[in-house]
């Protein structure tokens, strides 16, 4: 049996991969009107008068939401919200089993993005935080940056910075692997989606001076008059395939469709090129040709290649770190920080080791501690 | 400490009473890549192609939602939505404890029907069920009309039906102690508010052939002006005070406010009467005080005293039949069906044992099974 049918006997067996517990027992009359009526109306009264106290008296303190429309699901696309619900059972089953964090899986029936920002708003004071979750770009960056500034809880597109974070973090210890300064090196980022465009906003704010965004068009130049206002606002001069944008670069980022790049393409960059394949399950380049184009260090989205660029080693962390710490948004600092202390965990960084792997002890907790500690 | 403060400091120590948790292990490759990335897509595409395998394959299985917009909260009105949380959690406790449903607690920030109906329906793919709860009245019975007609998943509103059930199923035991039969029973319900109001409902699908109808201003007489829609339909001739209305009954069911009914006016009803006194936490009259007028039956909503009204002897049965049973409605048959059961478990009804105690043997089971065999 394969994974998928793996995990379909899993779930026809199961029902799904989480459910509820109770954190007390109920089995006499005064736990019933100590848990239930009459005792509960105290903590109602309270957090009538305070509704701050809803985040120390209720599910809020540990519980987010995980939502999606299903637009943009895994490399499936636009499957919609039934289908889409399994990824975010998973993602809640991640939160729990690596950070702790108590996550709801959310799918919603439309994919208007006032009403999603309007439905989210609306249910948010049941939540202590808003995981957003394959949700189709351009129309991600809008419904983040929406409730990110009506909210009182934090909010985070983890498609968006999760990759990031961690391609910033595997960034670092490539770099001090191959000697360069982040403030010499050009990088093309493949994908100009939620990851592309996120991940280019993190390095710059990184200290990344050069970096040019290609899609599935060629390169996102000014020039172009079919680029979303994502794409303008990362336009560059120069024009052409996406090969050409490859010349010269000492570190390729793709987020986009396997295959895209060859062994001759890597040729044309510059020396000791890093490669970071992150297409899944199909990856840019496979790490097999990349080594024909003299790649110094590749990493992918894959478990069964070193470096594995793996979303989970950020996410739980982070809602760990800012349910802890009582945090309302998630700000660029925490984002640098968590990328630094995630970078840091590897104490020797090598050609195959660059980023921690999901079960290296310590992950969750030493991003929670970044995000706790950043302004 | 009493319940109230203990049920404060549970809450500071624990932070919310449920939590979630993972049904497998993910501490190696081999399960992060059967339950997340590659495995989890198989089960995405399988719903793709046929939506309903969600309800087989992901937590919609066993998984409702408990709704609230926080503005009818138990003897406290309209706290809000933060406020209202405490009660929502508390009956996701109730409903793993009892039915072994896993139930997630959703509290809106709107009060404006048509949004909460828009909300909940946009939400639904992520639930296998939709229990409301401390939703106003009239504008309860309009919600759930409207998702109840438009869903594929079952609604209810456990204020109105949970309580009506149970009702019923005292009152069946009740006439069987003081051998009444059903349809020569004359009934008065002091409160037209949700429950009041499906009480009425339910009890004329049982049979019952004479129910009147009182409100804060008396009786619900066809001839006021001031009577909203839910009232208007069951508006009678007799007008007057709730007094009057109380003369010559054979049972009074007060889902009203505490103290309204007075031993004088127990001694105005016919003989052996039968009173369910269910305002919390002050009973429309004490055990007591109606035995002063000569009482034969009294039930309250309380546990300190004998025959305690408590929807918990309902809505975790009902849940668990609905899943279980793949129903997509809940009918009257299922209602009738429920309260039969429950009534069923009483072997030999008496004067202090009308109704099944919350922890008494079989309670879910016999609920869940009649709404299973129900049409």
């Amino acid at each position: 049996m394969n994974f998928g049918e793996k995990s379909v006997a899993v779930r026809e067996e199961l029902g799904g991969l989480i459910s509820t517990q109770s954190k007390v027992s109920v089995t006499n009359k005064e736990e019933l009107s100590t848990y239930y009526s009459p005792g509960i109306a105290e903590p109602c009264r309270r957090i009538a008068k305070d509704k701050s106290l809803s985040k120390i008296l209720t599910v809020r303190k540990n519980t987010i939401a995980v939502v999606s429309d299903g637009t943009a699901v895994l490399g499936l696309g636009d499957i919609g919200p039934e289908a889409a619900l399994p990824v975010m059972e998973g993602k809640a089953m991640l939160f729990k089993a690596f950070g702790g964090v108590d996550a709801v899986p959310i799918v919603l029936a439309t994919k208007d993005v006032d009403e999603i920002v309007d439905i989210v708003a609306k249910m948010s004071p049941s939540f202590g935080g808003i995981n957003l979750e394959d949700i189709s770009a351009p129309r991600c960056f809008e419904i983040e940056k929406k409730l990110s500034e009506m909210l009182d809880i934090p909010v985070f597109h983890d498609d968006q910075h999760g990759t990031a974070i961690v391609v910033l973090a595997a960034l670092k210890n490539s770099l001090k692997v191959v000697g360069k300064k982040i403030e010499d090196t050009k990088i093309i980022i493949s994908g100009a989606g939620a990851a592309g465009i996120a991940i280019e906003t993190l390095l710059l704010a990184a200290g990344v001076k050069h970096i040019e965004l290609a899609d599935s068009k060629g390169m996102v130049c000014c020039a172009r008059e079919d680029l979303n206002s994502a794409k303008r606002n990362f336009c560059s001069l120069k024009c052409g395939t996406m090969a050409d944008g490859v010349v010269g670069k000492d570190v390729f980022i793709g987020v986009s469709k396997g295959g895209l790049l060859t062994a001759e393409m890597v040729k044309t960059m510059a020396d000791d090129p890093i490669i970071f394949a992150l297409a899944n399950p199909d990856p840019e380049i496979l790490p097999e040709e990349a080594r024909k184009g003299g790649v110094k260090i590749i990493a992918t989205g894959r478990s069964d290649f070193p470096n594995q660029i793996n979303n989970v080693l950020v996410f739980p962390g982070l809602f760990r770190g800012l349910l802890d710490a009582g945090k309302n948004k998630v700000t660029t600092e925490m984002k640098l920080a968590a990328a630094e202390g995630l970078a840091n965990l590897v104490t020797d960084p090598s050609v195959d080791k660059v980023i921690p792997g999901p079960f290296d002890e310590g992950v969750a907790t030493a991003v929670a501690k970044a995000v706790e500690t950043a302004e």
